[in-house]
């Protein structure tokens, strides 16, 4: 049989970008449903109920959920092309451990921080940006003198990570800094990233990322 | 080389008692040491440097942070021992679903909503009463007929579950009401957990979590 392969998205998440770059350097083939976050539709209803979000990924009928354990779902099953986890247990457990921690600064810091940036004003903001230059930092450190995260290859961290790239652009605008500035080591790896084919192809256009977080401050009344 | 496994833990910490579970599970010789949380020594500050709390596992005197993480390692490392993870790639994505379930709502619910249970009072521990109930009976619903979460014998869920059982008198007196009446099958499988010796002896006694409960009350200056 087969395989089919149907991912539940919505363009500007990071989490789906994750999904769609790793589908991506495994060369599977897939069926893109764009969802309305605004009004969710019955079939992410039936995939995801305990959580309703998106990205959902649904393999031969059976969904799963939650982007970094979809990543590593992929990685188990299309193990034979582009591994994105390393073979080593204690690497592995080292990789999980900052895909972990980008996802919860993505709570704290990439994301909802990232979206203090552009939600708030004055002390809250300058706090925000602190946190979020810091976490960028800890990253920098973690990636030393390696191409990828990954080492030679992007791995799972690499993938974990680089789909906020293309919200940066947004979060400097508003937020009236420059990344990087501060964060020059960090910068280049994304830079990196972004020829690959599979990275470039799964992340949305800056200038396009900014005009949805426009649009969503208009929604939320932010001036 | 005979392993060196040590294990920085905190003794009612229910992430701690997730790895006590598996490593008793799997028959793992350890050395454990206590950490003073209000004062925390240089060997955790230096092994987990990033989010600087327990539990952390050093093996062979390299770290590995995170609860979870820590549980996967161990699986992948001693994996002929009592397997925790199932083998097949979607079970795994499922497991992996409800254990990161469990930690989420260990944020929101169990743990924090369990600390609102006894930190707050009238209209707010009314509600993470109720929410608290909900993500049980979500896990009841998951559960189904099984013995366990991981079928005939304990896996990754029952494991990252089964240590906020021993918190549960301390909600229960704290928050006025019974989960065992609300829940009676978790309640079943709780107690099933319990027969295992790799289970009860990593827990701690309830009316000793409570008195740890009353403490913290106390240092916090709540009545």
């Amino acid at each position: 049989m087969a395989d089919e392969v149907v991912l539940l998205d919505f363009w500007p998440s990071p989490f789906g970008m994750r999904v769609r770059i790793v589908l991506a350097e495994k060369g599977i083939k897939y069926e893109y449903k764009e969802e309305n976050l605004w009004d969710k539709g019955p079939l992410l209803l039936k995939m995801n109920p305990v959580h309703k979000k998106i990205p959902v990924l649904i393999h031969n009928g059976k969904p799963i959920c939650e982007s970094l354990i979809m990543v590593q779902y992929i990685d188990e099953v299309w193990k034979d092309e582009s591994p994105i986890l390393p073979s080593d247990p204690y690497q592995r457990a080292q990789a999980r451990f900052w895909a972990d921690f980008v996802d919860k600064k993505a709570s704290f810091s990439i994301y909802s921080v990232g979206t203090k940036v552009w939600m708030t004003k004055g002390e809250e903001q300058e706090t925000a940006k602190k946190e979020f230059i810091e976490c960028l930092k800890l990253l920098e450190g973690e990636l030393g003198d390696k191409p990828y995260f990954g080492g030679q290859n992007i791995g799972f961290v690499d993938v974990a990570l680089v789909p906020f790239y293309c919200w940066f652009y947004a979060f400097e605008t508003c937020g009236n800094f420059s990344i990087e500035a501060e964060c020059p080591t960090l910068i280049g790896w994304a830079k990196r990233c972004m020829e690959k084919e599979s990275v470039s192809n799964s992340l949305h256009d800056q200038h396009k990322i900014y005009g949805f977080v426009l649009e969503l401050k208009k929604r939320f009344g932010i001036e």
